[in-house]
């Protein structure tokens, strides 16, 4: 039997040390007398996804210290009531930031309230002037994956300059941010980089001259052992929840890529469960924490 | 002689056909007494590229039939001046859009101006509001060289679905833009996208895999006829001013393409001067125009 070659960005490790980390920084902010981070989440209906994505957001505030208050709505909320807690929230000074989990009930207009968020309080990233704050290279919130992504690459010291990233899927929450990120004049960053989707004619070519591959198509085991070259680097962004009788939940987690076929040819290669889902969650936590302290906005 | 193979994307006939198209339109608005579309202009100091292009946009304003205002400044104005100014044309309802002619004297923080401009008239698309809308797909002002690219495509009906589009270069006005552009789910665009800069180490090769190749590094013939594959599509959008005892100006346009090495391999090829030049100026009357019908925002 052949050694494991491969080396796990390990988001569950990371981000515990992050958490720790904050811990420790919350501590201190007490110490000095100062203001506790508050995350405040608004969550409509019962999907299971956002419940769970929700109760870990909160749990994780206890955890490190933060404060955190969850509103609850029913599927039948009106557009203008949700409006209005988010002008509720914009204007309370003990809110740092907020996030209105998605997705919305159809008969709400998702954009309208994203963009109703005050963008000083967008610790989500999502209202178009953190995206173009992100796009100029200025200051800003980025949404969470992305930020989880770029400090998992940074804390397991993955060379980027000069290399190409090739990143599959093109979706506003990952698949364009994380181009873009990976193209700014920084580390981690300065590749060439290329983005792939569904239209694309040649996706297993851009693969196998990839340096690093960012998956983020929500196709599980989409990427195979033979579209990746010795020595990738390859991140797993998928998280779609497949049917699984061995679980109790009844689903498990499964990845968009096809770990035992594509992690044998990898220098890293974070896994799903337990790569980037943590790293997400903890990267929330930061924008909350520089909110709290104002490191972005005034 | 062999015969020529390729086709030239003439933006000096394709502009000169849209102005005529716009000049139709303002007619047709005064006909129905309403608003002629009104650009004003912010010009700092006396900077010879700066001075041509401003003249040039307000010369195309009297071609269509625009109204037009000049703002100069001397290169000794203060932040405050400027944003004095910037506020009153926010407020000013003749004025549908204005752009402030960049670069600005180094005592004056550019960026800071540019967030200034109330993002409805933001004309020039700038503004963090108007990057992050187009980032996302939403309506927006497209600034003026990257929506010049795309309807260029657009009338010669270059196919671009699952086409590989490379972008040389990664400015926040060209380079950047551009690739979110050609990424979207829309004709133009829908191609797999790869952006290469300074730092790529596998430039030569990428350029040779393109079908679309857009050059915005501002190096003067950096493409040259060993880095296309035959029947590429060529975009340059280089305009760096090289001396010359040639011109009476004592400077020529100089694109980023080696023209004579490279045209002979592609099916189209955009020309220096003569390609992207002129529809950048009559995408900015475009824009104009939408901002006077109130046809992005309200």
């Amino acid at each position: 039997m052949e050694a494991q070659s491969y080396k796990l960005l390990d988001g569950k490790a990371v981000s515990a040390q992050m958490k720790k980390e904050m811990a420790e920084e919350v501590v201190r902010i007490k110490a000095a007398g100062g203001k506790i981070p508050h995350l405040a989440a608004i969550l409509v209906g019962h999907d299971g996804g956002s419940e769970t994505y929700v109760a870990n957001k909160v749990k994780t505030c206890n955890e490190i210290g933060f404060k955190s208050t969850l509103i609850r709505y029913e599927n039948d909320v009106t557009e203008e009531e949700l409006l209005g807690k988010v002008d509720e929230l914009n204007r309370d000074d003990d809110v740092d930031g907020f996030i209105v989990q998605l997705p919305l009930p159809k008969h709400i207009h998702e954009q309208k309230i994203i963009e109703a968020i005050d963008y000083h309080k967008d610790v989500d990233g999502f209202h178009p002037i953190n995206v173009g704050r992100m796009s100029i290279g200025l200051p800003c919130f980025v949404s969470a994956t992305p930020a989880g992504i770029l400090e998992l690459l940074r804390r397991y010291q993955i060379p980027t300059r000069g290399k190409h990233c090739v990143v599959l899927g093109r979706s506003n929450i990952v698949g364009k941010p994380m181009a873009t990120l990976m193209l700014q004049k920084a580390y981690p960053g300065d590749c060439t980089v290329t983005v792939c989707h569904s239209r694309s004619e040649n996706l297993k070519e851009m693969c196998l001259s990839a340096d690093i591959i960012i998956v983020a198509l929500g196709v599980p085991e989409f990427l195979r052992g033979n579209m990746v070259k010795e020595g990738a680097v390859v991140i797993d962004v998928g998280t779609t929840r497949v049917p699984s009788t061995l679980t109790k939940s009844g689903f498990k987690l499964t990845g968009d890529v096809k770990f035992d076929e594509v992690a044998p040819k990898c220098s890293y290669i974070s896994p799903v469960p337990g790569g980037i889902g943590p790293m997400t969650i903890v990267s929330l936590m930061r924008n909350t924490l520089l909110a709290g302290k104002k490191a972005i906005y005034d």
